[in-house]
C-alpha cells in the first residue's frame, strides 16, 4: 500500500508512513484533507506552519486513459484559502510506481539557509545543493537537472518567481517530451515551494515498483470501456486533439462571453487571430505538433508543439486561458508575442491566467499601452528579478490594482477570473463565486451547459438553474481531480450514461475497494465540505463569495447583461 | 443652522443641504452615519460610489479648549472598513463660520480629466486647475496655494502619494503656523480624494459668518471650568507641553511595550537616543520650540518645531508613534534622520506609523538594512512617483510584505498596528483587534490604565479586565472624536470627577440642543454601531478580529507574554 512520504525542510529529516486516517482518498481529496486536518487555519501561508502536499489520484499509476494528474494543495498565499492546484506531466504516475502516495513538506529552514533540491530515490530523501541552478529560468534549469540526474528523471521545480514568493508562482513538472512545461498554475503553490527553500523535487528515474490492479479482469474491462468513452465524444475526441484548448476562442466569442478590454466586453475584433483555428494552421506551417498529452495515457492529446517563423520550438500547452488573457483581455493580437509569453510564464513559473490578467491592469492603469505585446514581454521578464516593478506584476491583480490604482477587478477571493465572463456565463460565474479556490473556472465548468450544448442546456444569460448546475459540477470536478482524472473527460461522461459508472469500475477494480457511483458522489461533497471547513476558519464567509461591483452595474456588450445573484443566492451552490 | 455641502466632483455641481437626517450629529458620528447610510458596502474605495466627508465636531467653531479636531469620513482603500481619520489644523473650526457642518465629495471625474482645488468662498464653490501644483510636495504647494488664495487661506491637500492613490496617503491640514503640517493621518483618505482627483480644498479667508453659544452664559462657565480641568491634570499640563507625545518613548520602553525591530522586542536599546526627553533637549539647543497647538483654541501644545542643527525649520507634529516607528521598530538611531523622514511623510503625504512598519518589513526583508535610516529616506522619497518600489512602499505593510515575502505582518485589517506591543499592553490590543478601524491605538487608548496609571489600573499583561477596559474606552473615543475634542482631554478627563458632565454641558450650552452625559454615551455606542454595521455588511466577521499568529507564538520579551486572547472573547470588546 503506497505510503505517505513526510519530509522536514528544516530539520531534513523524513518519514515514510502508512495513509491511516488518510487511506482510500486521493489526489485532491487527500490534500484538502491533509491541510484541513495539518494547517493552522489562520497560519500564513508562507509561515513554517503551512504545509504543501503532492498527491496522485486514485487511479495514480494505473494504465487508465487520462488518469495521471496531480493534485497540489496548500494554503494559498495569493487567497488565503485552501488550494489544490492541478497538474498534468510525468509526476502523478511516477509516485505510486515509487510506493508513494503522497508528500508532505512540512516547517521551513531558516532565513540564512540555503535552498536545495529534494532526491527522491527508492526509501531515500537527499537534500541536495542547487547553487548551479538558483535563479535560472525553468526550461534551462530543467536541461541541467536532466545532466545530473539522467533524461528520464522527473522533477517539480519551482522557476525565479517561486525562489522569489510571488504569489503567481507555479509549479512545473516535467512533460512526456523532457519539458517542464506542465504546471500546477494557480493560487500561488511556487511561493510556498519557495518559502520552504525547495527549488525542485526529483523523482528518481530508476525507482520503479511494479503496480497492477487488485482487480485485473475487471480493470481491463473497465479500462477499453473507457477509452471508447473517451474516443466517441466529439470534443474530446475531435475539437480538443485538432485545435486544442484554444478552439474555444471563436466559440466563447461568438457567445459574447469573451472578456475584452480587462473584461469591458464580450467579444473581441481580433478573435480569428488569435483562434484555435488560426493557431493550428500556424503550428501545421511551421511544423510544429497539434496533437501531444500532458502525460502518458492520455488519448485527448490538447497539447502541442508551436514553433517559431523558424520552425524552432517556442512553447506548448498553449491554453486558450492563456491565449485569451493576453490575446483579448490585454488586446495583444500577435499569436508569436502570446506564444513568447506563454513560454516565458513557462520559464519564470507564474500562472499565465493571473499574470495575463495582471498585464491588462497594468495596461488599464497607464503602465504600457492597451495591445503592447513587447511591451508585455519586457514587464514579465522582470518577475523573479530585485526588480520591484517584477515583484508587482509577480503578485497578481488585485496587487497590480492597488500598485496601478485600478479598481476594474476581476477578483474573487484574490484570484483572478479566467477566460468567460460571469455575467454570460452564469453557470460558471457562480463557481468562481462559491468555488473554496477563488475564481477558478476549472473547479466547475458551466461552460458545457452554457454554451457548449454538453450535459444539457442551461441558459447562461440567466439566473435560473446556475446555481444547482455549478453545485453539481463542483462535486463532480472534485471527484474527477480525486480520482487523478484529467477533467476534460467530463466532456464525454457528461454525455454517455454508463460514463459515471466507469469511472468508479476503474477505481474500484484497480484499488480493490469497493466504489460505487455513491462512493464517487461522496468523494467530491467531502473534499468541497473540508475544503469550505478550512476556509470557514480562516474567516471566509458568504460575504467573500461576491464578485466585484461592476459585474452588477456594468452590462456586459452584446448581451447587455449584468451579474444580479447575491450571495446569499449563491450559498445554495455549495455543499 | 450650519449645512452640508454635498459636491459631485464629476460633474462639477454642488448644493447646501439642510442636514436633516444628520442634524445632531458632529465629526466621526456624522462621518460613519453619512457612510454607512450612503456608501454601498462592497464598493470599490476608490470608485466612484465611495464618498468622502469632512465634518467638524459638535464643539467645531466654539471657544471651547481643544475642541478643533476635524473628521474624515470615507470606505478606506487600505482596510475596506469605514474610516474616520481625525486631524488638527485650522480646517474643523473654519467650517462652522462658513455656515458649513461637512463637506462631502462625491462621484468621480473620468479617467481623461484633471486634477482639480476646490475653492468654497461664501456659498460658492469653484473647480479650479491646478496643474502649477500638481505632483508637488505639500510644503511648497501649500506655499504656492497661499501665494494664489492669501495667506490666511485654510487648505486640506494631498501630496503626490494622494495624486498616485497610495493606500497610505494622507490629508494635509494648514496649521496655526501656515504649514501643511496636520494630517488625517491613517487608512488611505488621502488616495480617495486622489480617486476623485481632488489635490486641495480651499477655505476662503475671508468668509466668517459670526458663531457663538446659543445659551452664551452657560458656555462661558463650562469653558472656564474645562480649562481647569485640563490645566489641572500633569499630563496634559506638564508631560505632553514640556516633550510631547514622544515622552512615551522611555515610559512604554520601561514597560516592556514598545515594539522593537518589527515587533520582535518590548525593549529598544536606544530608546535614550529617541526619547522626547532628548527631543526636546535638541530643540531647545537648536532654538526650535518645545509647545506648539495643533489648532487654535488648544491649550496643551503637544506639537512642536523641531530644527536642524543649522537652526533651520525641519519638522512640526513630530509624534511619538513617528518616532518610534523609524526608531525603535525599524532600529534607526539618528533623531535627525528620523525628523527627516518625519518631514518626507508631510511632504509626500504619507502616514508615519504606516509607512514606518512598512520600512520595517523592508529592512525585514533585506531591501535595505536594519537602521539605516539614509537608506529609508532614499526609499520614502520614491512614494508618489512612478517608481515601482514607491508604489510599494507606498501601499503599506501588508503590501510590502507580499512583495518582499515576509510574513512577519503586525496588522489587524491591514493596518499595521501603532507603538504598543497588544501583548504587553492588551488594553490597547483589544482595541487594535476589535475596533472597526483596524489597528489604531487613538480608538481605544489602554495604555492610560495598562501603563500610565490615568483612569485606574488594569494589568497590560494579562487578559483580564481589558476587555471591557477597551470597550469602554472605543465608546468615549467616538464621542471624543465627535464633539470635535482632542483626544488628550481624556487624560484630564479620566481623572476629574465632572469631566465628563462638562463636556455634556459644553455641548449643550453651544448648539443648545439638550445633552445629557447619557446623551453623549449614545453619541459614542450609535457611532460605533453605524461602523460596525458599516463593516459587517462590507463582509467582517469576528475572523477579522484575531490578531496574526504571531503574537500567540512568540512570547515578547522582557516579559515573555503572548497575547493568549481569542476572537470569541475580544466579541465582548464591541458595543
Amino acid at each position: 500500500m503506497p505510503r505517505i512520504l513526510r519530509i522536514n525542510t528544516r530539520t531534513k529529516e523524513y518519514t515514510f508512513e502508512e495513509p491511516g486516517q488518510y487511506a482510500k482518498l486521493g489526489g485532491r481529496a487527500l490534500t484538502s484533507r491533509v491541510i484541513n486536518k495539518e494547517v493552522p487555519a489562520n497560519c500564513h501561508p508562507l509561515s513554517a506552519e503551512n504545509k504543501l502536499v503532492f498527491a496522485s489520484g486514485l487511479l495514480g499509476g494505473s494504465t487508465a486513459a487520462n488518469s495521471g494528474r496531480l493534485s497540489v494543495g496548500t494554503k494559498s498565499p495569493l487567497t488565503g484559502t485552501i488550494k489544490e492546484s492541478n497538474s498534468g506531466g510525468l509526476f502523478a504516475h511516477k509516485l505510486p510506481k515509487m510506493d508513494i502516495l503522497a508528500i508532505i513538506l512540512e516547517d521551513k529552514p531558516a532565513p540564512e539557509d540555503e535552498f536545495s533540491t529534494l532526491f527522491i530515490s527508492g526509501d531515500k530523501v537527499e537534500f541536495r545543493n542547487c547553487a548551479d541552478i538558483m535563479g535560472m529560468d525553468n526550461y534551462p534549469a530543467h536541461d541541467k537537472l536532466m545532466q545530473t540526474y539522467g533524461d528520464k528523471m522527473i522533477a517539480g521545480m519551482i522557476g525565479p518567481a517561486g525562489e522569489t514568493l510571488r504569489t503567481t508562482a507555479t509549479i512545473q513538472f516535467t512533460d512526456p517530451y523532457k519539458r517542464p512545461a506542465r504546471s500546477a498554475g494557480r493560487g500561488g503553490v511556487g511561493a510556498v515551494m519557495g518559502s520552504k527553500k525547495i527549488k525542485a523535487i526529483i523523482l528518481d528515474a530508476d525507482t520503479n515498483e511494479k503496480v497492477a490492479a487488485v482487480d485485473a479482469d475487471a480493470f481491463k474491462d473497465s479500462r477499453s470501456r473507457w477509452v471508447d468513452i473517451l474516443r466517441n465524444h466529439p470534443v474530446t475526441s475531435q475539437g480538443l486533439p485538432g485545435f486544442g484548448t484554444a478552439i474555444l476562442v471563436n466559440i466563447i466569442n461568438e457567445a459574447g462571453a469573451l472578456p475584452t478590454k480587462n473584461f469591458r466586453y464580450g467579444q473581441c475584433d481580433h478573435a480569428a487571430d488569435i483562434s484555435g483555428e488560426k493557431i493550428a494552421e500556424t503550428i501545421q506551417a511551421r511544423q510544429g505538433k497539434t496533437t501531444e498529452g500532458c502525460h502518458v495515457g492520455c488519448v485527448i492529446q490538447c497539447s502541442q508543439q508551436y514553433n517559431n517563423a523558424a520552425g524552432e520550438y517556442v512553447t506548448s500547452g498553449f491554453e486558450y486561458e492563456t491565449v485569451w488573457a493576453f490575446g483579448a483581455n490585454a488586446l495583444i493580437q500577435d499569436i508569436d508575442d502570446i506564444a513568447h509569453l506563454d513560454r516565458l510564464c513557462d520559464e519564470k513559473g507564474i500562472d499565465t491566467i493571473e499574470i495575463g490578467n495582471a498585464i491588462a491592469v497594468a495596461m488599464d492603469g497607464g503602465v504600457i499601452p492597451w495591445g503592447d505585446g513587447k511591451a508585455a514581454i519586457e514587464l514579465v521578464k522582470k518577475i523573479g528579478t530585485a526588480d520591484p516593478m517584477g515583484m508587482i506584476i509577480g503578485n497578481g491583480v488585485g496587487f497590480c490594482g492597488r500598485a496601478f490604482g485600478v479598481e476594474r477587478l476581476p477578483l474573487v477571493k484574490n484570484q483572478s477570473m479566467p477566460a468567460y465572463d460571469p455575467r454570460a456565463v452564469k453557470g460558471v460565474g457562480v463557481t468562481y463565486a462559491t468555488t473554496p479556490m477563488g475564481a477558478d473556472h476549472t473547479a466547475g465548468y458551466g461552460v458545457c451547459q452554457n454554451v457548449l450544448g454538453v450535459g444539457g442546456n442551461v441558459d447562461g444569460l440567466k439566473k435560473e438553474g446556475n446555481i444547482e448546475l455549478s453545485k453539481n459540477l463542483q462535486v463532480a470536478t472534485a471527484a474527477i481531480d480525486s480520482m487523478g482524472l484529467c477533467l476534460f473527460v467530463a466532456f464525454a461522461v457528461l454525455d454517455a450514461a454508463d460514463g459515471v459508472q466507469i469511472m468508479a469500475d476503474l477505481v474500484q477494480s484497480w484499488t480493490g475497494q469497493a466504489f460505487s457511483t455513491d462512493d464517487l458522489v461522496n468523494l467530491g461533497v467531502n473534499c468541497l465540505k473540508d475544503e469550505l471547513d478550512f476556509n470557514a476558519r480562516a474567516g471566509f464567509t458568504a460575504a467573500d463569495d461576491r464578485l466585484p461591483r461592476f459585474f452588477d452595474t456594468d452590462p456586459l456588450p452584446p448581451h447587455n447583461v449584468t451579474w444580479g445573484i447575491t450571495a446569499e443566492e449563491l450559498q445554495g451552490a455549495k455543499v
